[in-house]
């Protein structure tokens, strides 16, 4: 590390100055912060931020040249050589030696959920050329050309959107007048005022829970359920109630009530109505008025992840339980991640009763999310466009689950259980006995494919024979072929 | 509410679905869901929602325009009238109402420290003309036309970018890159892999208090400090100690190790120390070097929050406290919000060595931040103009900061107090003997100025004499009345 600068005038302490100055930036390319190929601070620019001599600035440059590790570009200035072909290969060995489980260390996921946070991990070290473990819509699925020109019209229009910094205002008026008139499609009636603008919608489910609980207080989730779920209530120092839920029909209310009657501190029930993630229920409209009579009657804090409703097949709107709430005991969570920009990110909550704790909470974890992408959300939806690509969209991934699911049918082995959703992102099967999807996660990804193993839908230990596959991505060669392994995978183990 | 949607056929239910149906828009359309002049539903739309015939959807359509709430235009569809012009003025009435004190309930508040929250939610219900509260450079300060253009650019070079959605793999390859080469400008080396993107600088900082304590313990910081921290530390259930601070050293060590020995549960100190907020103090480097040599020694995380560095005006880039370590004990947390684009929200940090952990509650939290502002920020800091820039950006600020100062002494009262920091975006001044920067902070927000009083700097009730004024727009001649009428309430005070 370069030492306090101090001005430089004695040649021998001029002479270590340059090596000092030499070594600073060597091990900055040592670590990849100036990578191959990068230009070296001229010597102008070494003498300002060094506060050092020309001599010096200039000693350390050809000194750095002469150990190989620049060229000097007559005229141009020093850049920094690519390094021998032989230390490329080096690079990728370590993400290969941590796909075994043993190399990863959990400790520093004490309170994010060790277990399911090790899945994450391995698969962010892993080396995922298909990821079937995401489920996110590509980007093949979506009109990039509209978009861009949505997005490049706003900017003409107001051309300082990107200029314009967070205040304690937050949501922008136009993105809460369109999330509003958005909801009225599905019979929700918001205040516009009451719409909050949040990133994506974890953060409005993060949000949610921090409003209405108090760490050591229960949460009530459907089991299975999704993963980030399991997290996001661990990580405030909540802790996880899984409770029984059907296929058909989402959690089960006599299984909440017992829950409830013997546990005073269930502060919150987590439920996603529409295509709950992973078994794709669709909550039929009597049980949703049922389990929001139940959260008022008990003052239960109702928290609606609404993240999948527009990808439900039907011929009307799916109505949110939001729809039927007149005391504001649902916290309604959205996004637009699925169903208009993924890259957005944009999501949006309408926190019922708990608004204004929620506003100051919002305010007080990450400020305002930007005006320019509230802006960009607010008017691709409203757009006469929306729907009807929607309506692609939904096709396009039915499309894509049935080929999945016959690529299931043909390559994996006999006694695979599979309900195909009414819709949305994944499928949700169970495979033979014998199978462990824990192991077949791991040997998937020393393949570079990637699954979502059941393990990670809960914290019961249930599960461990089923798998989460995602069919976001257009049903392709590539993709038929890891499905080919998976189900080589799979027989493996029985 | 309108009742879950049931085909009618039969006369009597007829009559009564459509009142329903009209009752269900009208509800709308006074909560300002359905805004004046916005289309309403078409009958085959409404039909398709609802479900119901089309004699009930026309009848619903006829019945409200009969009400005087729809006005049809022929051969286009029905849309919500204007309210009648009395009712325009009302909607105010609460805004104004709000001012007093007494009117905003606390309690939503609790535990989001209820009397910060206070004075920001006043300010929120204000109708504010001139914000002097808020430390944020104007749009008119950066260059905008430049800025779009680049933004329209990296959308023709990458039209999927808004399209791809959250991966674990969290942050952009680019962008990682770009920061690390960005902090070696300063003397910072940080491997690129372990750069993170976050939704600004308060989600930073937020994230590095929730990686290092549990809740219950105790975070050391400045005094005066941000009133975010203050938030932020009580939000996430930890309790802050305000360490005495001077305002041409920063945080005092002696006081600091006074502390430690005797509050066992002090786990982390948080430093602004490059424009310090709110005193605008500029920490010596030997002063950054004892700070990290003590929490080193005391394994103590310091979470340097560097939102303003690039804004100290200096020959040389000064270097921030994580240049000296080499024990990965500096949490580094930055942002463009002040520097770049004010709206991209764009921040990062470099979480030394809680990365891992901090990678995995940023996942769990909010996913990820926009590839495409990651980028858009990548590249303006990387472009040759960005230096340039931020010494205009530096010196118009000077001349703001400078004029504002001039206001102060012509129409403030004889006795205030105020240094000027050697660069930023407020001046903090105390006001003399029998002024309550409470009180001024009510009055001005009554006649649409905002200022940020004293206390909200502190939980300790100091500081009621002093406030922070915002220099960030351009000294204008409206901008002159504010202190002329700001001078005017402190003199009545007296």
């Amino acid at each position: 590390m370069l030492s306090s600068p101090t001005p430089a005038k004695a040649a021998p302490h001029q002479e270590l100055l340059y090596r000092q100055l030499a070594g600073h930036y060597g091990s900055a390319i040592e670590q990849g912060a100036l990578p191959p190929g990068s230009r070296m601070p001229s010597v102008r620019e070494l003498m300002l931020r060094h506060q050092v001599s020309l001599s010096t600035g200039l000693q350390a440059l050809r000194w750095m040249e002469e150990q190989g590790q620049l060229e000097a570009r007559p005229r141009v200035g020093y850049f920094v050589r690519q390094p021998a072909l032989a230390r490329l290969p080096a690079a990728r060995e370590p993400s290969l030696e941590m796909e075994s489980p043993t190399d990863i260390d959990a400790s520093p996921f004490s309170g994010i959920n060790p277990r399911i946070s090790l899945f994450l991990e391995k698969a962010r070290q892993a080396d995922v050329k298909i990821d079937l473990g995401t489920a996110m819509p590509a980007p093949e699925l979506f009109d990039a050309a509209s978009l861009n020109r949505l997005a490049t019209a706003l900017l003409r229009e107001q051309p300082n959107i990107l200029l314009r910094g967070a205040t304690i205002r937050g949501t922008h008026p136009e993105f809460q007048a369109a999330m509003a008139r958005h909801a009225l499609d599905c019979g929700v009636r918001i205040a516009p005022e009451e719409v909050m603008a949040t990133l994506g919608n974890s953060e409005a489910v993060n949000l949610a829970l921090a409003a209405v609980t108090q760490p050591g207080d229960i949460v009530a989730v459907e089991s299975p359920t999704f993963f980030g779920l399991l997290q996001g209530i661990e990580t405030q120092g909540l802790r996880t109630l899984e409770i029984p839920s059907s296929p058909h029909t989402g959690i089960s209310l006599e299984a909440l009530e017992l829950a409830v009657r013997s546990q005073p501190r269930i502060k919150a029930v987590i439920v996603v109505p529409h295509l709950q993630m992973p078994t794709g229920c669709v909550m039929p409209d009597s049980h949703k008025q049922r389990l929001l009579a139940f959260c008022t009657e008990h003052d239960l804090a109702l928290i609606e992840d609404d993240i999948y409703r527009d990808l439900v097949e039907s011929t009307h709107p799916a109505r949110p339980i939001k729809a039927w709430d007149t005391e504001g005991q649902v916290i309604y969570c959205a996004s637009f991640n699925k169903t208009f920009a993924p890259g957005l990110r944009q999501g949006w909550m309408n926190a019922g009763r708990w608004h204004t704790r929620v506003q100051m909470l919002k305010y007080a974890r990450t400020r305002n999310m930007q005006s320019w992408s509230q802006l960009l959300a607010a008017r691709g939806v409203s757009a006469p466009s929306f729907d009807r690509r929607l309506r692609k969209l939904r096709s396009e991934l039915r499309t894509q689950r049935e080929a999945s699911a016959q690529a299931i049918a043909s390559h994996f082995p006999p006694g695979v259980h599979l309900s195909l959703p009414p819709g949305g992102l994944s499928l949700w099967l169970e495979l033979p006995d014998g199978a462990s999807s824990t192991l077949l996660h791991e040997q998937a990804l020393a393949r570079g494919i990637r699954i979502a193993p059941g393990p990670m839908f809960s914290n019961s230990g249930r599960y461990e024979r089923f798998i989460r596959l995602s069919c976001g991505m257009p049903f392709s060669p590539a993709v038929e072929q890891a499905y080919v392994e998976l189900g080589q995978l799979i027989r493996a183990m029985l």
